[in-house]
């Protein structure tokens, strides 16, 4: 019953995030987490902060973790955001940069939550097809809306838009803003943050939850123009004063000092990646090239849905998603490679077996 | 410069949170927090968990957190929503229960977000004139609204509305939402909670933030009809699946959980809040009738201003409003019987120097 509810809310249909298993212990390939720990720094400074100092505010400002980033980004914390996990982050910047009734574009497959944000806050969408084999058709791009949207590397295909490209949409869209959700860009692709001082339309942003093991601390962040920053900060500022509690402000910014650690992982989760991809192609799958921590992957024999179950029976969850174009691929997510070993070991069965 | 700027957020004005001191230690009376630390056992539930598992996204739902909260208050965990502060959870009512274009009824003097989010989402705002000493004019609230925005007891004064004003108010207005926001109600306040089952148009907000010692954890929560619970969720899942972090629904539960100590801290609050207030009185000022932890008092003699700036020479914070009809009141958060003592003698010695 939605008695009370607003003219802006009854129409809408809400993200459908992946399932976070309560009971049985899967091993977990669906959510694109990190499967090493976030850097002890981080823990360690969380720890720290669990005190009495609690019953006080935190900085509105969030003032030492703009200081981390803008440290190890080389940047002038006038050009950093951060908010509660880069889901809030992207919901911020389509409601600072994206006017009620306006039209934006982005690709047909790709983030699911962007046309969420889009209805919430009453933008319209133009969702331009990815080319068959799921690239972006750049050309579509250039121009004749009022915002751009780009996931890169792209999910959940995790194929990666050459900066080149980023930089022609960038161009042809200079009164827009071009928001480019890096969300998966430390697992290999090219960081579009060193246009931001060319580009004052381009908003860049990142997350903890990968890359950082942090997605259970919520910390997303963006870069770019000083006025783009603060028009994120106008909507952050007359939404929740302080969006991003004391202990995510010590441990994200502990994370990012200790890029050694970071550099390490990543590695580790890259090379697991091309490992696991060498064995499913092995295998006969169809798996695309991928510049993030998960592989988008078919089978020409065995239906994707056949494949998620048989799986599941087997402990094992990965990302499914019954959408028009993708329903024959699966979104697997890089563990460790002992998790990668017992998903091609099952892939194996299921394929000898049929399910 | 605003070029990137939506149509929506160029005209707003942000709200001012209280002064956040970085390097100098003031006795800080200005943002109504807690002079106790947090449940020991909220702190323990916080570093036990500031560990590997932060790797993994926190459960949507916040199931630990509504199971601990509707067992506390004896609610059905559908009664229950959570979110990241109280702020948030206002912010997403208003965008759930008012529709852009309508237009809520709330008092001249209140909480000064409410206007900020009224103009976030385009709802417009009817405010309702406090009536000379400051109390709810029932009758204005009695229909011809689109909704009604009540803090009980209400800020900056202090001043509860009884709960059969509330009733009224609610009786009233059957066919929208009436937000009944509690964040102080837990000093000596009558509790809304009561009568939600009674009327399916009512929902009650609370914090941790003031009564639970934990501003810097960033934990609210709203209580209500299952129809109403599921229309906030439904603007949460379209804005963040995450909007809490594992440490904050950890701690936040925990601290649910200790009744013993809740109690203590806030009965405590409570004693100092009525000696400074007759202390206050005995020094000339005009106290208002409290029920919240902290005062809004004047002095028939010296300018609020002057006295705020005196105050702050002496390492002592507390909050002033450069609003019309409360020009010339100061806020003064409740800290120990120490801090109390520190403002009184400061006061006095300011009525006597007149700086």
């Amino acid at each position: 019953m939605k008695r009370y509810w607003s003219s802006r809310i009854r129409a809408l249909t809400p993200y459908t995030p992946g399932e976070q298993p309560k009971n049985r212990q899967f091993i977990k390939l669906n959510t694109n987490e990190n499967p090493y720990p976030p850097s002890p720094l981080a823990l360690q400074a969380i720890s720290q902060r669990a005190d009495d100092s609690l019953r006080l505010y935190p900085d509105p400002e969030a003032g030492e973790l703009i200081s981390a980033l803008s440290e190890n980004y080389g940047l002038d914390p006038k050009e950093v955001f951060v908010g509660n996990g880069s889901d809030e982050v992207l919901a911020f910047a389509f409601q600072a940069f994206f006017s009620p009734g306006s039209t934006i574009v982005y690709p047909d497959v790709t983030y699911s939550f962007y046309p969420v944000y889009a209805d919430l806050f009453a933008i319209n969408s133009r969702r331009i097809p990815l080319q068959p084999d799921f690239t972006v058709p750049v050309q579509a791009f250039l121009g004749g809306n009022d915002g751009v949207v780009l996931a890169n590397p792209n999910a959940p295909t995790g194929i990666e838009l050459p900066q080149e490209s980023i930089r022609r949409i960038l161009e042809a869209n200079r009164d827009v803003v071009v928001i480019v959700d890096e969300a998966y860009v430390d697992f290999g692709g090219q960081s579009a943050l060193p246009l931001i001082r060319e580009y004052p339309n381009l908003l860049v942003v990142q997350t903890t939850s990968k890359s950082r093991a942090l997605a259970g601390l919520r910390v997303g962040f963006a870069f770019g123009h000083p006025d783009l920053i603060a028009g994120l900060n106008c909507v952050k500022n007359s939404f929740n004063s302080y969006t991003m509690d004391r202990l995510a402000i010590a441990g994200a910014a502990a994370s990012v000092r200790d890029q050694a650690y970071f550099d390490r992982q990543r590695e580790k989760v890259m090379a697991t990646r091309d490992r696991t991809a060498e064995e499913l192609s092995r295998l006969g799958f169809q798996v695309l090239p991928s510049k993030s921590n998960f592989l988008f992957a078919c089978h020409p024999r065995l239906d994707a849905r056949t494949i998620f179950q048989g799986l599941r029976t087997r402990g094992i969850l990965v990302r499914y998603f019954d959408q028009p174009r993708i329903d024959q691929y699966l979104r697997i997510t890089i563990g460790t490679d002992q998790d990668m070993q017992a998903l091609t070991a099952a892939m194996d069965e299921i394929l000898h077996t049929g399910a």
